[in-house]
């Protein structure tokens, strides 16, 4: 009998199954979905044929992995999950290769974020690497689902849920780990990837101490009424600020380019304390200024010798607005597996906005981080090993 | 077309449906489940007969309320409460009254709460009087389940969750309100209601601007990782800290009786900062206390000239320990609709135990309350209309 003794450890661990790709069943799907035009996907609303279920149990640990029919779930109205938000995800993005074959992006780094993920909700622990093996396999099955045309991918959804039976207000020692898929179109819809923020501090998404640092389900309902005024009043997401600190932008990652005295330049991006969920794109846009700034590797249409230097530090609204009366705020930006790169170009607060226009500098350090991604996305720039073929599982 | 527009307020909601009980319709199980000898229940395991469910989607509003067999809920991978935590319950309990006839107990508190927390969480607003009316029917059709034992009740669960079967980061505009029922025996097994609490601030509950305030979801599993640590260090629960201030006790309120210079008391709990749930039962203490003080209705078993002065103010725990040291810090207990009053007699913090020893004092405010408290709900003392009959709804 397996238990749950904290740290991600299991007491009887040895006795419990982990995940086994070699136990995985296939059930495809006796008639195929038809791909709807590209033009006409919203977000997250076409499913594809099939999902990949993994059971967790206390006496056995996780069940043979199964790949069936994309279907509901049958679950008891006492489920931990509807009760106590035992529940996390990822979102990570599959495209085809020049070869035709399906890349994954860094996709590592979303397994170890869920392994966090598992571990802050009490949730159990799980073989990242052996899921992975499988989300590999789901995603060269649905093949065909992944969008040819530019800015279209095939988002995949891996997600864990508490299906503990039971009102008991304690860990859940039954869980349900999916993935599921879904075609998705360019984040922006026009030619414009320009995004506006309302600032907002009398709600707070994350603390110190809380969870805004783990990719849980928890982080993102109660920012659904923020986020409804703000559209309302025409901005397109929340800039979640903590006093005047700036946390995250909706559910992404906030960058921004500041000139400095001698002429070169810093990128500011607040630090990972918690509050800052360790976004996959946040990351590989530190690493890409550092290997710009360091002569590595530089980025596209920007000059090669002018250098970016990265820093993870605290970000205010105050800070912001003084670089930009100093003419020294040139870009501020958020990056996310959604939205890749989106340039901020407005940002409201006390009824008051803050323009931020890009244009000014001549260069577009935003449009060279999208146009680098995207192309080691696609597996047209060939980087680090950060485009991760899916063939041969 | 329903369409949320923030606040609790329903664009067209003149057009769609709210919850109508008299579109009630009853199916009743065909073969009845028996009841469980009432030393075998285990908290939340046990399921009744029958449920009551009422979907919500934008283009009809609340749909016709059913009374059901329970059983289990078919719902999208897609769905907003799997990946969003869009979720909000409710805790209550139905007694039998000394005319056979079941109580519940305040329930237009948790009723109104209810309604602030779908509001809070971006789900649908609701008439919640109608859903008073159809928990009342309910109780009445599930009668046989209420034990007649002292300290058992038949614990009650309203739930809504969001049943969007999309993944777009926004608000769920579908949504399943249900209630369910499940007989609870005492929470104290054997005959010491006494508990211990492990003082935790390096994990935070609840900050401003949060949403500790509301009854939502995901104000619990993020806090069940840090009980089970309490749990292996053999506290029965944390005692919740933002920084040096008390918030809560696991789910419960927490209250302290300390002595003045003068020999009256004060009955002190934190405030409602946001960060502490407005619990039905913590309000009812102190209006319980109140009236005591002002001589309307005099507590059980303590003097009736002893006053006791209640104060909805921030409570440190230097604050508690200097009390300690000098002797005036009298008792300390927790409060909430599962546990009604426990005492607290120990009080873990940086590897040191803080020992509140009530038994010095010669009387217990705590039994005092749980004694009244129990008594108005089980209709034995009848107070203020508190205890509710479900009869004739």
């Amino acid at each position: 009998m397996w238990k749950s003794v904290g740290n991600g450890v299991l007491e009887g661990a040895s006795k419990v199954g982990d995940i086994d790709p070699s136990k995985l069943t296939i059930t495809t799907s006796e008639t195929l979905k038809p791909i709807p035009a590209p033009e006409t996907l919203t977000f997250g609303a076409t499913k594809t044929d099939h999902m990949l279920v993994i059971a967790f149990d206390p006496e056995n640990g996780w069940n043979a992995p199964e790949i069936k029919p994309y279907g509901p779930f049958s679950l008891d109205p006492c489920s931990s999950v509807f009760h106590y938000a035992t529940s996390l995800f990822e979102g990570m993005k599959a495209y085809l290769g020049p070869d035709g074959e399906p890349l994954l992006f860094r996709p590592e780094m979303n397994m170890s974020r869920m392994e966090k993920s598992a571990e802050r909700v009490a949730l159990p622990p799980f073989n990242s690497q052996a899921l992975l093996t499988l989300i590999k396999k789901l995603v060269v099955l649905e093949k065909r689902w992944i969008p040819k045309e530019p800015g279209y991918s095939l988002y995949l959804r891996p997600t864990m849920i508490g299906t503990r039976p039971s009102l008991g207000v304690t860990a859940s020692d039954y869980a349900l780990l999916y993935v599921i898929c879904t075609p998705a179109g360019p984040f922006f819809k026009g030619p414009s990837t320009d995004l506006s923020l309302s600032a907002v501090n009398e709600t707070v998404r994350a603390w110190p101490g809380g969870h805004g640092g783990h990719k849980l389900a928890v982080n993102y309902g109660p920012g659904f009424g923020p986020l409804r005024e703000a559209n309302s009043q025409g901005y397109n997401q929340v800039l979640w600020l903590l006093g005047d600190k700036i946390t995250e932008a909706g559910a992404m990652n906030f960058f921004a380019v500041v000139k400095r005295d001698d002429g070169d330049l810093d990128l500011i991006t607040p630090p990972l304390d918690g509050t800052i969920l360790p976004g996959v794109t946040r990351q590989s846009i530190l690493d890409l200024a550092n290997a710009h700034t360091e002569g590595k590797s530089h980025l596209p249409n920007v000059p090669s010798s002018q250098k970016l230097y990265t820093h993870e530090q605290d970000l205010t609204m105050t800070y912001l607005r003084l670089w930009h009366d100093e003419g020294k705020l040139l870009e501020t930006f958020c990056v996310g597996t959604a939205v890749i790169v989106g340039s901020v170009t407005r940002i409201g607060q006390d009824g008051k906005d803050l323009i931020i226009d890009s244009s000014k500098a001549g260069i577009s350090w935003t449009d060279a981080f999208r146009k680098r991604l995207t192309d080691i996305q696609l597996g047209k720039f060939k980087y680090e090993g950060w485009a991760v073929p899916c063939a041969e599982a």
